[in-house]
């Protein structure tokens, strides 16, 4: 089934274009300008999409970025640092973004004939991303349903994992973690304290695999584990 | 409650918004270039906006166009002359575009603390473009509803309507139709011939209303008349 993947260049991701390209399935990869501070999020997932030789589709939508501001992911707002289950980790939502990205990409897919799109939502996300939530994902189908008469299928085969689950996934198909970017804050390295790097480092201790990426602060995620 | 339109700069799309300023709702006008061949229509928009003295905000989305082809509204395909009703006017369809437009919009409206988004839709565009279906847009709300928990409504006061009822309301309201722009082919005068320009010129016809628009043809609608 000809499928297009929504790629961040995140571990989540590319081990779902890693899994999909695996399963013969991947026919492109679609990654987002949208002003993101962490932009260089770009460059893995254009390394991805050369890795697994699909096409790659950077759609350029860093004028919505700017329109729908209030988020510390777009902003000048301090990105927080901490546990993802933490209230603080609410200014990292923009708002709709998922719905955004998922009808562009449905667009994509429908004019060049694919079948479905892949997203990599997990059940991480879900406490405070509303747009990755199972209850969404299935309305969001629905609507597509009627938009483009039943032409393209949602798939997200992460929804019900967590990421821990992703990255045990992922060294079953050969993802090379270290060509994936997590951290929001963009800097040279993977900062270790904010919500998306604390998120990435215990997964991997969780998952019980080595994790191959460089933090500048190695040892706060420790601070956040709970129990 | 605070509304922002999604609007085109057409007829229908100001004709609401001057209902929607008429009734203290309007707070601001969404418009898209979408790589539109018919791009002239964007000044119309803007204009709107500055008559309507509220903020105009418009979103370039000029690469989601271009990565989306098939289209006679954005491609170099010709576009077809006649009526609305005919098959060839499904060169006009460009796949998904409401849906991505109405997400985007979502987001701006949610990031501006506005209560509703208004979109133009009406009874004379269901046939060939899905999502401007009555049960598209309850599909579509429903999804929102999931994506921003409940934080912004859709508003789509044409949708049983057709373009003449749309223009009675427009002179209910003081809507300048001649401020607006409908041809698809985008050049100094409404071609006459397209199909939004035939459709244009026989729903005046229909309300009984003095058509302010030049035509390039300004008989060809009348042999594209049903019965």
């Amino acid at each position: 089934m000809k499928t297009c993947i929504i790629c961040s260049g995140g571990l989540d991701s590319v081990s779902l274009a890693y899994r999909l390209a695996y399963e013969k399935h991947l026919s492109g990869i679609i990654a987002f300008d949208y002003n993101q501070r962490h932009k260089k999020e770009l460059a893995y997932a254009a390394q991805c999409a050369d890795n697994l030789n699909v096409p790659f589709h950077l759609v350029d939508v860093s004028s919505v970025g700017k329109a729908i501001s209030g988020s510390a992911l777009t902003d000048d707002i301090d990105v927080p640092e901490g546990h993802y289950a933490e209230e603080t980790m609410k200014l990292t939502v923009v708002p709709n973004r998922n719905a955004i990205f998922l009808t562009i990409a449905f667009g994509i897919a429908s004019a060049n004939n694919m079948r479905a799109v892949a997203i990599a939502v997990h059940g991480g996300n879900h406490f405070i991303y509303p747009d990755c939530r199972p209850e969404f994902l299935e309305a969001f189908g629905i609507m597509e349903n009627l938009s483009l008469e039943c032409t393209v299928k949602l798939v997200a085969p992460y929804a019900g994992k967590t990421k821990a689950d992703i990255i045990a996934d992922g060294v079953q198909t050969g993802t090379p973690f270290a060509q994936t970017w997590s951290c929001y804050k963009g800097g040279n390295y993977h900062c270790g304290r904010c919500g998306t790097c604390v998120e990435r480092r215990e997964a991997f201790y969780l998952a019980g695999i080595d994790d191959p990426t460089y933090y500048e602060d190695d040892e706060f995620w420790k601070s956040c584990l709970k129990n």
